[in-house]
């Protein structure tokens, strides 16, 4: 257990922190024991919750803080604040080595505002990117930046396909991700300036990444790209908007379902078939978003979570660290930046 | 029938032009009487194919034209060899005024470029925006721009509101549209300066405009306003993303109902109630695409239309002259134009 990676846990992050956090670990456990939790909280409190987690408690060490954030605090206000809650010594802890990733459920404003304090932003990168998982019908795609900036100018772009990359193959073990800039039309004159001239450096093929060109909102959710790179207002709004037409259909299926009593029988019949679908599609599998560009590893599980879901979000902070991922981020980079001041030496 | 309106009609337009045209055409007969046609193309064929369709005959004028615009040609290739087509003609006619509004099914870039050449843009309008249909939980949203620009600042995305209300009460028959601006969070405080600064013009109520605020991406299938006003470039994103999703349920419903014998059993139970969703959603319903802020009244139909696709693009034209659609566009825009310069008059 002692080569074991040590995640910095966030007990009090969440909506029902950190009894969901706990059970969510607990969770974590039956899939996998190669770890080792600091449970960052309140000591009473986070003790209490490890009474019904045996599997947790063998494998935990709870390191008090007397504060924790609020939800509905501001980035801004929960920094002035912030030091010594639960969530900025999670941070501290992956800042002074002392764990191999942070996991937080809590305020997720506050929790970028200080991993790009603490972390800083690694050598090479101008603007972190927050990752999202996206269902598809052939597995789940990566997407980024999904609004940790507004805007991204091409080299922006650039870094976001070169992290989205190495994310990808530490995450999903894929060797060469394919990865494309998510535009409005396929052809290479379309879209605007930083779309352009970031697929002409990606397509250059300095990086030895699988480019495969620009793709259309409607390639996503086909799984057409391992990694789909855009900017952060496109990007949130894409991946919320599929999150409002998954619910469309849930609402339309569920009137189909209720329609009658032949409808209701006929939704039993299928339940094993839509038990899948809904498996595929469940929000839990897709929990762990990451700002990528730090020198450190933080993940973000969803405020309300499920511990299922806690506990996917867990195992993405563990195959990160596995998958060396922050190695290979560095590696993409510091290609881009030969790339870019050659001239100069 | 003197006073019916005249459709100007792009009968070479389309895949299988003029077939599915005509086919349209007699759909929408068995809804409306109350219209005559112009049916711009190659006489011999048009003729031919209205043969089978004498409730079309019967309200038709053939306007026979040499050539027709190629669906892979692009706009700025078409408008050199425009003059004459059956597009060329019908968009002439709208100028012209022997026709109330034009139709077709054609290349969309040409018939764009066209339409912007020779009707111009409406006094006011800086960038005409293209509109699409959104099919949601309540019924139909319209949304705009979804491609016609790359960008829009505040001035352009005030323009598409007051574009998008009057097309939205035309169309559906709504009083006072809501309106809302597409933004990656609610708070005034969120987004970028053109979203945030049009979203200041148009809560000062100048235009006695139902405007709600920010909506979010999962707000759009949820129904949560009539009308979606944003950039082209995330408009058109955003609506591919929510066909991709759709297509991403289709396919794993159909998987979940041949799982097995029981499950297909389940399935024609079902049946009825899915049926009814489908019916919902299907993109027949939501045919019809209109490039808005142009002097005249040009409904795209989808290129591979099915007949009763056409059918309900030819319903948005005749909706869009009936409930005077040009006229409340003219009013919001004098009022905008009045707003932006009071001090120098």
């Amino acid at each position: 257990m002692s080569g074991d990676p040590i995640l910095a846990i966030d007990a009090m992050g969440g909506d029902d922190a950190p009894a969901v956090v706990i059970e969510g670990l607990a969770r974590f456990c039956r899939r996998r024991d190669d770890v080792a939790f600091h449970l960052h909280g309140d000591e009473a409190k986070v003790s209490a919750a490890l009474r019904d987690a045996p599997e947790v408690a063998t494998r935990s060490e709870i390191i008090h803080a007397d504060g924790s954030v609020r939800m509905d605090e501001k980035p801004s206000q929960a920094l002035r604040t912030a030091r010594g809650t639960s969530m900025w010594n999670a941070i501290e802890a992956v800042k002074e080595g002392t764990a191999d990733a942070a996991v937080s459920a809590g305020n997720t404003g506050a929790l970028m505002a200080m991993s790009m304090l603490r972390l800083r932003k690694m050598r090479g990168v101008h603007r972190p990117g927050m990752t999202a998982f996206w269902p598809t019908v052939n597995g789940v795609s990566v997407i980024l930046d999904v609004g940790a900036n507004l805007e991204a100018d091409a080299s922006q772009l650039v870094t976001f396909a070169i992290m989205g990359e190495a994310f990808a193959r530490a995450l999903m073990g894929i060797e060469n991700p394919t990865v494309g800039i998510l535009n409005i039309g396929s052809e290479e004159t379309k879209g605007h300036d930083e779309v352009r001239e970031a697929a002409a450096i990606l397509s250059a093929g300095e990086f030895g990444m699988n480019y495969v060109g620009f793709i259309e909102g409607d390639d996503i959710s086909m799984g057409a790209v391992d990694v789909v790179v855009t900017d952060g207002f496109t990007g949130n709004v894409a991946i919320k908007t599929a999150e409002g037409t998954a619910r469309m259909f849930t609402h339309f299926l569920r009137n189909a379902f209720s329609s009658g009593p032949i409808a209701k029988l006929g939704a039993l019949a299928v339940a094993n078939g839509m038990s899948e679908m809904r498996d595929k599609l469940n929000p839990s599998n897709s929990n762990g978003a990451v700002l990528l560009g730090l020198n450190g590893i933080v993940v973000k599980a969803h405020g309300g979570s499920e511990p299922d879901g806690y506990a996917n979000a867990v195992n993405v902070a563990m195959n990160l660290v596995g998958g060396h991922y922050l190695e290979g981020v560095a590696d993409g980079l510091a290609r881009l930046t030969d790339r870019e001041k050659p001239a100069a030496e």
